[in-house]
């Protein structure tokens, strides 16, 4: 397989796992950075007009792997292919952000949930959407229906 | 960085990349199976409820990068990061697919665009999608109106 190089960095105003906002209904609002390593900014051409992004990156602070974990908003666990969880067998993150301006090699953006200095491994335009009503979120609309209740 | 390794790999009726449908308004309706590994299968665990994953995968196919290319939609060169090209720094690829059914460790799904045999390095749940009218789609949009036009 391919050997991961960081193509940037992430700044984000959360510098501990504890400050991300976790769980059911948590929001995504925070605005921060993606800044591009001066060798890959030609990468960046054309992006300006694009609204949203999908960021792939690496969970750089996280060690280890469970394939089955409790995540925050449940007392019951799930596999990890099924949850968010940081600790994967590769440990890559995927989150989507609104680009707001670019300014060179740094486009700062709203929605990050990464921690300060993670390393982003890729940027793909964020082209086309899963309509609401078809998504399904199994054991995570199960947690909500049992908060409710 | 860590190292990657295949957690699966895609079972896909395309064997090269002349046979995936791209460009504008491409359909990504092909059914096919993430064949997840059997020290791998407990990471699945409740995924069944949920309507569409995110897979991470390798394009273990290409060969080396290209910050620039011109799209097979298109006739003028756009950023890597503004693209879903398959010559980028890091050769990850991301698709959307629609989970049909759960056989063991074997999960059957349509959407498929990677190559028969693409190794996969991470599934996650999609659980939230951004509105439609919320996305602008930059050059790709000019593109459209170009070929209307």
């Amino acid at each position: 397989m391919f050997t991961p190089r960081p193509i940037g960095f992430v700044s984000s105003p959360y510098k501990s796992t504890s400050e991300v906002p976790k769980g059911l209904g948590a929001k995504h609002e925070a605005e921060g950075a993606l800044n591009i390593l001066p060798e890959f900014e030609l990468g960046l051409t054309d992006i300006e007009g694009i609204s949203h992004l999908f960021v792939i990156w690496e969970f750089d602070r996280s060690q280890g792997f469970a394939l089955v974990g409790t995540p925050p908003c449940d007392d019951r666990p799930h596999g990890v292919f099924a949850t968010r969880s940081p600790y994967r067998p590769n440990p890559i993150g995927l989150t989507v952000v609104e680009l707001l301006r670019r300014e060179g090699p740094v486009l700062h953006v709203r929605g990050v949930d990464m921690l300060d200095g993670t390393p982003i491994l890729d940027i793909k335009p964020y082209l086309s959407s899963i309509p609401t009503e078809k998504i399904r979120t199994g054991w995570l609309a199960e947690v909500e229906a049992r908060k409710k209740g």
